[in-house]
Protein backbone atom coordinates (compact mmCIF):
# COMPACT_ATOMS: atom_id res chain seq x y z
CA UNK A 1 0.00 0.00 0.00
CA UNK A 2 1.44 3.36 -0.82
CA UNK A 3 4.43 1.95 -2.96
CA UNK A 4 4.32 3.81 -5.83
CA UNK A 5 6.17 1.11 -7.71
CA UNK A 6 3.25 -1.99 -6.68
CA UNK A 7 0.55 -0.46 -9.25
CA UNK A 8 -0.26 -3.78 -10.59
CA UNK A 9 -2.68 -6.24 -8.64
CA UNK A 10 -0.99 -9.66 -9.69
CA UNK A 11 1.97 -8.38 -7.26
CA UNK A 12 -0.92 -7.37 -4.58
CA UNK A 13 -2.36 -10.98 -4.96
CA UNK A 14 1.18 -12.86 -4.31
CA UNK A 15 1.71 -10.60 -1.12
CA UNK A 16 -0.83 -12.96 -0.18
CA UNK A 17 -0.39 -16.20 -1.90
CA UNK A 18 2.71 -15.84 -3.33
CA UNK A 19 4.49 -18.74 -1.86
CA UNK A 20 4.45 -22.26 -2.63
CA UNK A 21 3.62 -23.59 0.67
CA UNK A 22 0.76 -21.24 0.68
CA UNK A 23 -0.55 -22.18 -2.97
CA UNK A 24 -0.65 -26.18 -1.54
CA UNK A 25 -2.41 -25.25 1.67
CA UNK A 26 -5.21 -23.49 -0.45
CA UNK A 27 -4.71 -26.38 -2.61
CA UNK A 28 -5.56 -28.90 0.03
CA UNK A 29 -8.33 -26.54 1.53
CA UNK A 30 -10.25 -26.70 -1.62
CA UNK A 31 -9.94 -30.47 -1.48
CA UNK A 32 -11.53 -30.07 2.06
CA UNK A 33 -8.10 -30.57 4.24
CA UNK A 34 -9.40 -28.35 7.51
CA UNK A 35 -6.86 -29.25 10.64
CA UNK A 36 -3.65 -28.76 11.76
CA UNK A 37 -2.64 -32.30 11.49
CA UNK A 38 -4.25 -33.37 8.11
CA UNK A 39 -2.11 -30.39 6.22
CA UNK A 40 1.27 -31.55 7.80
CA UNK A 41 0.35 -35.05 7.02
CA UNK A 42 -0.28 -34.27 3.62
CA UNK A 43 2.05 -31.72 3.03
CA UNK A 44 5.18 -32.93 4.81
CA UNK A 45 4.87 -29.03 5.97
CA UNK A 46 7.05 -28.25 9.11
CA UNK A 47 4.33 -27.08 11.91
CA UNK A 48 6.58 -23.75 12.26
CA UNK A 49 6.03 -23.10 8.95
CA UNK A 50 2.55 -24.46 8.48
CA UNK A 51 1.21 -22.19 11.31
CA UNK A 52 2.99 -19.22 10.06
CA UNK A 53 1.31 -19.62 6.83
CA UNK A 54 -2.36 -19.85 8.43
CA UNK A 55 -1.23 -17.33 10.65
CA UNK A 56 -1.27 -14.65 7.46
CA UNK A 57 -3.77 -16.27 5.57
CA UNK A 58 -6.27 -15.73 8.63
CA UNK A 59 -4.40 -11.97 8.79
CA UNK A 60 -5.31 -11.75 5.06
CA UNK A 61 -9.10 -13.13 5.52
CA UNK A 62 -8.43 -16.33 2.87
CA UNK A 63 -9.06 -18.88 5.56
CA UNK A 64 -10.48 -18.59 8.71
CA UNK A 65 -10.52 -20.67 12.32
CA UNK A 66 -13.40 -22.04 13.55
CA UNK A 67 -13.43 -23.94 16.99
CA UNK A 68 -14.33 -27.61 16.28
CA UNK A 69 -13.44 -29.10 19.70
CA UNK A 70 -13.34 -27.81 23.20
CA UNK A 71 -11.07 -29.82 25.64
CA UNK A 72 -8.39 -29.85 24.31
CA UNK A 73 -9.56 -26.23 22.16
CA UNK A 74 -9.14 -26.93 18.63
CA UNK A 75 -9.73 -24.76 15.64
CA UNK A 76 -9.74 -25.64 11.95
CA UNK A 77 -9.52 -23.49 9.35
CA UNK A 78 -11.99 -22.69 6.55
CA UNK A 79 -12.19 -20.66 3.32
CA UNK A 80 -13.65 -17.55 3.20
CA UNK A 81 -15.41 -16.24 0.67
CA UNK A 82 -12.05 -14.43 -0.52
CA UNK A 83 -10.66 -17.53 -0.36
CA UNK A 84 -13.28 -19.77 -2.23
CA UNK A 85 -12.46 -16.91 -5.09
CA UNK A 86 -9.00 -18.26 -5.62
CA UNK A 87 -10.46 -21.29 -7.13
CA UNK A 88 -10.27 -20.25 -10.33
CA UNK A 89 -6.51 -19.33 -9.65
CA UNK A 90 -5.67 -23.14 -8.79
CA UNK A 91 -8.14 -24.48 -11.70
CA UNK A 92 -5.77 -22.76 -14.34
CA UNK A 93 -2.30 -23.59 -12.88
CA UNK A 94 -3.95 -27.13 -12.67
CA UNK A 95 -4.88 -26.86 -16.06
CA UNK A 96 -1.39 -25.54 -17.53
CA UNK A 97 0.28 -28.09 -15.34
CA UNK A 98 -1.56 -30.80 -16.47
CA UNK A 99 -0.88 -29.37 -20.04
CA UNK A 100 2.81 -29.03 -20.11
CA UNK A 101 4.20 -30.68 -16.65
CA UNK A 102 3.02 -34.57 -17.46
CA UNK A 103 3.34 -37.12 -20.70
CA UNK A 104 -0.62 -38.56 -19.99
CA UNK A 105 -3.63 -37.98 -18.09
CA UNK A 106 -3.45 -36.07 -14.76
CA UNK A 107 -4.03 -38.55 -11.62
CA UNK A 108 -6.08 -36.32 -10.34
CA UNK A 109 -9.07 -34.16 -11.99
CA UNK A 110 -12.94 -32.96 -11.72
CA UNK A 111 -15.74 -33.65 -13.15
CA UNK A 112 -18.15 -30.65 -13.44
CA UNK A 113 -21.31 -32.16 -12.54
CA UNK A 114 -23.51 -30.02 -14.28
CA UNK A 115 -22.56 -31.63 -17.70
CA UNK A 116 -20.32 -34.99 -16.85
CA UNK A 117 -17.12 -33.59 -18.32
CA UNK A 118 -13.98 -33.35 -17.52
CA UNK A 119 -13.36 -29.83 -16.19
CA UNK A 120 -11.00 -28.45 -18.38
CA UNK A 121 -11.25 -24.32 -16.99
CA UNK A 122 -11.01 -22.10 -20.22
CA UNK A 123 -10.56 -18.53 -19.00
CA UNK A 124 -13.24 -16.48 -20.96
CA UNK A 125 -14.22 -12.41 -20.92
CA UNK A 126 -17.02 -11.92 -18.27
CA UNK A 127 -18.88 -9.82 -20.96
CA UNK A 128 -18.65 -11.49 -24.04
CA UNK A 129 -17.82 -15.23 -23.13
CA UNK A 130 -14.92 -15.33 -25.75
CA UNK A 131 -12.00 -17.31 -24.95
CA UNK A 132 -9.26 -14.62 -23.80
CA UNK A 133 -5.71 -14.43 -25.82
CA UNK A 134 -3.17 -12.08 -25.66
CA UNK A 135 -3.66 -10.73 -29.24
CA UNK A 136 -7.32 -9.36 -27.95
CA UNK A 137 -6.18 -7.23 -24.70
CA UNK A 138 -4.73 -4.07 -24.72
CA UNK A 139 -3.24 -2.70 -21.89
CA UNK A 140 -5.02 0.28 -20.25
CA UNK A 141 -3.03 2.00 -17.85
CA UNK A 142 0.98 2.52 -17.12
CA UNK A 143 2.57 0.06 -18.93
CA UNK A 144 6.32 -1.26 -17.94
CA UNK A 145 7.26 -0.19 -21.69
CA UNK A 146 5.94 3.58 -21.43
CA UNK A 147 8.13 4.40 -18.34
CA UNK A 148 11.22 2.86 -20.92
CA UNK A 149 11.06 3.42 -24.14
CA UNK A 150 12.78 1.23 -25.89
CA UNK A 151 16.39 2.71 -27.46
CA UNK A 152 16.06 1.41 -30.84
CA UNK A 153 19.17 0.40 -31.81
CA UNK A 154 21.01 1.09 -28.58
CA UNK A 155 20.27 -1.47 -25.61
CA UNK B 1 9.41 -37.12 -11.43
CA UNK B 2 8.71 -40.02 -9.80
CA UNK B 3 8.10 -38.38 -5.95
CA UNK B 4 5.05 -40.38 -4.97
CA UNK B 5 3.93 -37.32 -2.65
CA UNK B 6 3.81 -35.30 -5.91
CA UNK B 7 0.67 -36.74 -8.12
CA UNK B 8 -0.94 -33.42 -8.84
CA UNK B 9 -0.04 -30.59 -11.28
CA UNK B 10 -0.46 -28.06 -9.17
CA UNK B 11 2.17 -28.65 -7.26
CA UNK B 12 4.20 -29.28 -10.72
CA UNK B 13 3.71 -25.84 -12.05
CA UNK B 14 4.91 -24.38 -9.13
CA UNK B 15 8.04 -25.95 -9.66
CA UNK B 16 8.22 -24.28 -12.52
CA UNK B 17 6.47 -21.07 -11.62
CA UNK B 18 5.94 -21.36 -8.00
CA UNK B 19 8.40 -17.79 -6.76
CA UNK B 20 7.27 -14.62 -6.65
CA UNK B 21 10.08 -12.88 -9.18
CA UNK B 22 9.49 -15.40 -11.41
CA UNK B 23 5.35 -14.16 -11.48
CA UNK B 24 6.21 -10.85 -11.53
CA UNK B 25 8.76 -11.27 -14.67
CA UNK B 26 6.31 -13.33 -16.43
CA UNK B 27 3.49 -10.42 -16.09
CA UNK B 28 6.49 -8.22 -17.33
CA UNK B 29 7.29 -10.30 -20.05
CA UNK B 30 3.35 -10.38 -21.62
CA UNK B 31 3.32 -6.67 -21.29
CA UNK B 32 6.19 -7.07 -23.47
CA UNK B 33 9.05 -6.66 -21.45
CA UNK B 34 12.01 -8.46 -23.18
CA UNK B 35 15.43 -7.15 -21.94
CA UNK B 36 17.80 -7.76 -18.96
CA UNK B 37 17.93 -4.15 -18.45
CA UNK B 38 14.38 -3.60 -19.11
CA UNK B 39 13.10 -6.30 -16.18
CA UNK B 40 16.02 -5.00 -14.08
CA UNK B 41 14.55 -1.22 -14.27
CA UNK B 42 11.15 -2.41 -13.78
CA UNK B 43 11.26 -5.06 -11.17
CA UNK B 44 14.35 -3.74 -9.06
CA UNK B 45 15.20 -7.00 -9.35
CA UNK B 46 18.90 -8.04 -8.74
CA UNK B 47 21.13 -8.72 -11.23
CA UNK B 48 22.00 -12.48 -10.23
CA UNK B 49 18.55 -13.29 -8.81
CA UNK B 50 16.99 -12.35 -12.43
CA UNK B 51 19.94 -14.03 -14.56
CA UNK B 52 19.08 -17.20 -11.93
CA UNK B 53 15.34 -17.14 -13.23
CA UNK B 54 15.63 -16.43 -16.63
CA UNK B 55 17.62 -19.42 -16.90
CA UNK B 56 15.71 -21.73 -15.38
CA UNK B 57 12.60 -20.32 -17.45
CA UNK B 58 14.50 -20.47 -20.76
CA UNK B 59 15.13 -24.44 -19.60
CA UNK B 60 11.42 -25.23 -18.77
CA UNK B 61 10.86 -23.90 -21.94
CA UNK B 62 8.79 -20.86 -21.00
CA UNK B 63 10.87 -18.47 -22.37
CA UNK B 64 13.18 -18.72 -25.37
CA UNK B 65 16.52 -16.38 -25.94
CA UNK B 66 16.63 -14.54 -29.12
CA UNK B 67 19.72 -12.92 -30.53
CA UNK B 68 19.03 -9.27 -31.25
CA UNK B 69 21.99 -7.44 -31.01
CA UNK B 70 25.72 -9.06 -32.24
CA UNK B 71 28.30 -6.45 -31.00
CA UNK B 72 28.04 -6.72 -27.85
CA UNK B 73 26.01 -9.96 -28.53
CA UNK B 74 22.81 -9.34 -26.69
CA UNK B 75 19.66 -11.94 -26.56
CA UNK B 76 15.95 -11.01 -25.58
CA UNK B 77 13.63 -13.26 -23.81
CA UNK B 78 10.43 -14.19 -25.49
CA UNK B 79 7.40 -16.34 -24.20
CA UNK B 80 7.42 -19.62 -26.07
CA UNK B 81 4.08 -21.09 -27.16
CA UNK B 82 4.17 -22.83 -23.71
CA UNK B 83 4.69 -19.69 -21.68
CA UNK B 84 2.23 -18.01 -23.31
CA UNK B 85 -0.43 -20.56 -22.70
CA UNK B 86 0.14 -19.22 -18.67
CA UNK B 87 -2.01 -15.71 -19.57
CA UNK B 88 -5.04 -17.45 -17.95
CA UNK B 89 -3.28 -17.99 -14.66
CA UNK B 90 -1.98 -14.01 -14.70
CA UNK B 91 -5.27 -12.68 -15.68
CA UNK B 92 -7.43 -15.10 -12.73
CA UNK B 93 -4.53 -13.44 -10.07
CA UNK B 94 -5.10 -10.25 -11.84
CA UNK B 95 -8.45 -10.43 -11.40
CA UNK B 96 -8.84 -11.51 -7.55
CA UNK B 97 -6.40 -8.85 -6.51
CA UNK B 98 -8.32 -6.16 -8.46
CA UNK B 99 -11.42 -7.37 -6.26
CA UNK B 100 -9.79 -8.15 -2.92
CA UNK B 101 -6.83 -6.15 -2.63
CA UNK B 102 -7.03 -2.43 -3.49
CA UNK B 103 -10.32 0.09 -2.72
CA UNK B 104 -11.39 1.32 -5.81
CA UNK B 105 -10.69 0.96 -9.24
CA UNK B 106 -7.45 -0.68 -10.37
CA UNK B 107 -4.50 1.13 -12.12
CA UNK B 108 -4.08 -1.37 -14.45
CA UNK B 109 -6.50 -3.20 -16.61
CA UNK B 110 -7.06 -5.08 -19.98
CA UNK B 111 -9.35 -3.85 -22.53
CA UNK B 112 -10.97 -6.55 -25.02
CA UNK B 113 -10.61 -5.57 -28.14
CA UNK B 114 -13.51 -8.11 -30.11
CA UNK B 115 -15.83 -7.01 -27.65
CA UNK B 116 -14.85 -3.21 -26.60
CA UNK B 117 -14.97 -4.21 -23.08
CA UNK B 118 -12.40 -3.98 -19.69
CA UNK B 119 -11.75 -7.74 -19.12
CA UNK B 120 -12.91 -9.37 -16.05
CA UNK B 121 -11.48 -13.02 -16.94
CA UNK B 122 -14.01 -15.08 -15.62
CA UNK B 123 -13.40 -19.25 -15.69
CA UNK B 124 -15.90 -21.42 -16.97
CA UNK B 125 -15.89 -24.93 -18.50
CA UNK B 126 -14.74 -25.91 -21.80
CA UNK B 127 -17.23 -28.11 -22.48
CA UNK B 128 -20.46 -26.47 -21.31
CA UNK B 129 -19.12 -22.84 -20.62
CA UNK B 130 -20.87 -22.62 -17.25
CA UNK B 131 -18.64 -20.65 -14.82
CA UNK B 132 -16.92 -23.00 -12.30
CA UNK B 133 -18.02 -23.38 -9.18
CA UNK B 134 -16.68 -25.15 -6.26
CA UNK B 135 -19.75 -27.21 -5.67
CA UNK B 136 -20.07 -28.67 -9.21
CA UNK B 137 -16.61 -30.10 -8.79
CA UNK B 138 -16.20 -33.89 -7.91
CA UNK B 139 -12.70 -35.06 -7.88
CA UNK B 140 -11.30 -37.62 -9.48
CA UNK B 141 -8.33 -39.35 -8.20
CA UNK B 142 -6.84 -39.79 -4.90
CA UNK B 143 -7.69 -36.78 -2.28
CA UNK B 144 -5.95 -35.69 0.31
CA UNK B 145 -8.81 -36.21 2.73
CA UNK B 146 -8.86 -40.33 1.11
CA UNK B 147 -5.63 -41.06 2.76
CA UNK B 148 -6.53 -39.90 6.36
CA UNK B 149 -9.88 -40.21 7.17
CA UNK B 150 -11.17 -37.91 9.59
CA UNK B 151 -11.15 -39.29 12.99
CA UNK B 152 -14.43 -38.37 14.30
CA UNK B 153 -14.00 -36.74 17.70
CA UNK B 154 -10.69 -37.88 18.16
CA UNK B 155 -8.64 -35.02 16.33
Amino acid sequence: MGDERQICTVERTLDVIGDRWTVLILRDAFYGVRRFHEFVEDLGIARNVLTDRLKRLVEHGVLERQRYEDRPPRDEYRLTPKGKELLPVLLTLMRWGDRWTIDGEPEVAFRHEPCGQVVEAAVVCDHCGQQLARRDLRLIGPSPLDRMPRRIGAS
